[in-house]
């Protein structure tokens, strides 16, 4: 169609495409969610409702794009891992990443009523960002990164929370944990003040949340006696199919790799 | 906290600020809405209760986005234009352009039911880029290119869907159109085959949304009897309120801009 | 020519455009000229030979490069001011610094044996950068900033120098001008202990220099006594010419800018 | 020292730093060398002094600058490989590219009479760009990239050249060579038309000059007779020193890589 002698202005747009033949992760995280869960009373420190939200929101987004091979979420942040070969959006930066926020948005505002009960009012938001890493040890790292942070504010906020129920007020709470700076400290601490073993809470807590495609042979079922009846091998019968799953696996030792190949390659 | 082994792949974050005293503009756009408005039977080729779910979810752009001084609207797509001083997320590129993506798909979302009754199946969702412009002049010009592209648009659909709506099917449609290149020969297909003045469409129609703080003076309601009755001058009794406005202007003569000046400064 | 199964990696190139309408200041500044400067045994704090070194590689870059419109060069530094609206290698970033900075280097190595005798032995180089200022206002004070720069660092080195050559250690110096600390007070200092009044030094040393293409009338030389006698009225006998120009005036009173009007427009 | 009210300036620039564990290539290319090798009158189509200048500038950029681990350079180019891990000016993309391409700039101006007898009156200079390469193989690919460009443009070239100094013109040249696409077919033409055997041609024209350092064992001199007498055991008496050392090897087969471990590992 005709040009205005406006299209001028499309020029001023800057190319953001990101660097060839690199991982790309996109991270997205919940906007002044301090103020968002305190708003809709999220259970403290962690609300299994709210973080199965957060899972069934990532779910989509690895359903509706296949180059996500692997993504992790913790807290209300989610971290998503686009292969190194990815030519979603030629690459370009603010739209993988405002797509995958955006996506990931309306899932969870249009599943929140399934996962919390309260209606509404406020709504919420992420803010997105992409990163690039060039090696595999570097994506695996990222990952790494992302978990052990999981691992120590929830030992810490577990630890918290269970003095401020116990009557303590936060100043209190943060000066007694001043004192315990080492993990081993504070798995005492629980111990011996709380008698919860920290390594029996739930593992969505203590170590977040994977989605991955996971392979399994699935039989087939026999669509009628009579297709039954032909009687094929049993390895016939089977089918390779995919399964968008959660597990909540430590991903820091090499064993996980391996158990999960293809993912990330060694 | 303790800082674990990982904690390097932060630093594989880059900087992204967007050049400061720059005016910024966040376009978001629908994703493959194509699929979408067919999927949801939207009104071809507009659909007055969809604009009014994007307009509203843009308000809720502004309400929560000070910095953002005007809005454009058109189909499926969003413009805000952000002060060239905003120090928004620093002016960090991504932060800025997922954030206002992603409340903008909140909203959308959550007052879906509000605007279109069939319930959401297929979630809706939108990119999202930002584009900094050096001048007033350029800002301007960004505006009018939107609008320009608004009306370039709307007056090839309309007369594309009438011609379909008479029984044509797309292909003729796009062969009759082929004749009819200039803006008056559209015109006059218009008149002459549908009765139709083009002209006298809905504005929202022809010339987009754009959404603003409209000030006025209000006249101060008088809590009482025994305050009407201090009897103040009655420039005393009025206080200065700015209301979101939507308007369907032309923004492209001076005269816009002066009669809301202190937007975008001459 | 036929392709190599290398080519994919000339994609890794990234763009690097620089935002359109906007200044570019090209900044190139020597690497390591302490170093360099004390192997060349330059006059402290000034040497006028190295600084008229500096202002002839400077004038071949405004020579080469029509779009270079001013220029400001102190001490080991040169800034290179190129039209808002320049295309030169269409903006590419790497393309302009790199350039810039390799003719300007190429001239003062060349130039060398002309301004200062000692043959080179270890060679300089510099570092260049690129910025974009969006307003005629900012960059004004870019080169305000800079000539600023330049005033500050001279009147401080003026007053060490003295004082080192007086006979204190560098840190007997150091401690003297650390009670000095305001303008007034070193311009005291200098009449009083060296009977110098700052104002009469050298203007390239206290402001730095400027080229610029200068504007002026020439009267054409009579080619012969016959063209001579034509007699055209005297302002036909004159012709415009621009001039490279190497000038030691302040840039930020607007004065300046007045009597150079057309390099940056007010 | 005291800050002006212009310092504000400084933050318009935009950080450039490359990304992390990448491999980084400087690529340097003379600026519009048709015309200053035709002002020269260089030799065609390679001269050999200025390809040992091109040569003797590049071993100054791997002396100066230690995380250049290998260089290649053909025609009027030359790439500089830096180390994945380099911090060299924290990445900055500019600062690395300008300093390496002034300091190419440098040492080709100063030896130019060294190489070349004819005064140099227009200058030489060199554009430069920064590349990252995520991988091994990539970085390997990007020097056969190069080296497979130096071949085919040589080749041909060669055969271009052949025919003028025949009597040909430019137009019946390129006419005759646009019917010998084939690798084969021009190294045919060059035989039999010729009698040149390509293969026989110099290494330097054909495949581009390597640097790189070598490592090799030295026998360490006896100081003195005294010291000699001492008689250590012979390995004790070498001690291994690394030189700067310019090939003329394919670094396309594994076998290069082999020969030269440990400057891209594999
Ligand atoms: N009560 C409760 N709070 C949670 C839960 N998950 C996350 N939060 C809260 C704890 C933190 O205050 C906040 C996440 O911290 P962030 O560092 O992301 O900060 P925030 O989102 O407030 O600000 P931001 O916009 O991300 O800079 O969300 C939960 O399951 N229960
Ligand atoms: N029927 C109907 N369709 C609309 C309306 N507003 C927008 N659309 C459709 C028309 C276009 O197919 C589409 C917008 O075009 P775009 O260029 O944004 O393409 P689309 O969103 O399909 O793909 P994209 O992901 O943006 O590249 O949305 C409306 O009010 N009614
Ligand atoms: N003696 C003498 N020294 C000068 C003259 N002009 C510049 N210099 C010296 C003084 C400073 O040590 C140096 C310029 O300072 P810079 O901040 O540019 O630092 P430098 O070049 O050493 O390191 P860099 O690579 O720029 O970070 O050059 C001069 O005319 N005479
Ligand atoms: N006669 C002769 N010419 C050479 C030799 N080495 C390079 N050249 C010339 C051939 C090409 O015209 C030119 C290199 O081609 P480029 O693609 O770099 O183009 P040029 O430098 O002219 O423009 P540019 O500024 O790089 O875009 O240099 C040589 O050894 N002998
Ligand atoms: O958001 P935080 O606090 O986890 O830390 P960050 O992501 O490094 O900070 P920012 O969101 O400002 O990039
Ligand atoms: O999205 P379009 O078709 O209006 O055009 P564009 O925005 O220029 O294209 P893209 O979304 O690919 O930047
Ligand atoms: O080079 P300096 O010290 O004048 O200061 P700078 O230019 O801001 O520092 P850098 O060269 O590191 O950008
Ligand atoms: O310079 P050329 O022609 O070898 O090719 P290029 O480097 O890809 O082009 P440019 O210098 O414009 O980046
Ligand atoms: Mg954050
Ligand atoms: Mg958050
Ligand atoms: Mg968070
Ligand atoms: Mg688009
Ligand atoms: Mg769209
Ligand atoms: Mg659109
Ligand atoms: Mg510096
Ligand atoms: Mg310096
Ligand atoms: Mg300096
Ligand atoms: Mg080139
Ligand atoms: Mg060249
Ligand atoms: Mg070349």
């Amino acid at each position: 169609m005709a040009k205005s002698k406006f299209e001028y202005v499309k020029q001023f747009e800057q190319d953001d495409k990101l660097l060839s033949n690199c991982w790309i992760v996109v991270r997205i995280d919940g906007r002044a969610f301090h103020k968002f869960t305190d708003a809709y009373k999220f259970e403290k420190p962690n609300d299994e409702r709210a973080l199965r939200l957060m899972n069934h929101a990532a779910m989509a987004v690895l359903k509706d794009c296949p180059d996500v091979v692997i993504a992790y979420g913790q807290s209300d942040e989610y971290s998503f891992i686009l292969r190194r070969d990815t030519d979603l959006y030629k690459r370009r930066s603010s739209k993988i990443t405002s797509y995958i926020t955006s996506l990931f948005t309306a899932n969870y505002v249009h599943a929140w009523p399934q996962f919390l009960y309260t209606p509404l009012s406020r709504l919420p938001c992420f803010d997105g960002r992409c990163v690039c890493y060039p090696t595999d040890e570097n994506v695996k790292d990222y990952l790494s990164w992302r978990q052990a942070d999981c691992h120590v504010n929830n030992l810490y906020n577990t630890c918290f929370w269970n003095l401020v129920k116990q009557g303590k007020s936060h100043t209190e709470a943060t000066a007694r944990l001043a004192h315990t700076n080492s993990e081993s400290k504070k798995n005492e601490l629980l111990f011996q003040e709380f008698k919860t073993n920290y390594n029996t809470l739930p593992e969505i807590f203590r170590r977040g949340s994977i989605i991955l495609w996971k392979n399994s042979l699935l039989e087939i079922q026999a669509a009628s006696a009579a297709a039954a009846a032909t009687a094929l091998p049993s390895q016939q019968r089977m089918k390779l199919t995919r399964q968008l799953t959660v597990i909540h696996e430590s991903v820091i030792p090499d064993k996980f790799w391996r158990e999960y190949p293809g993912i990330v390659p060694s």
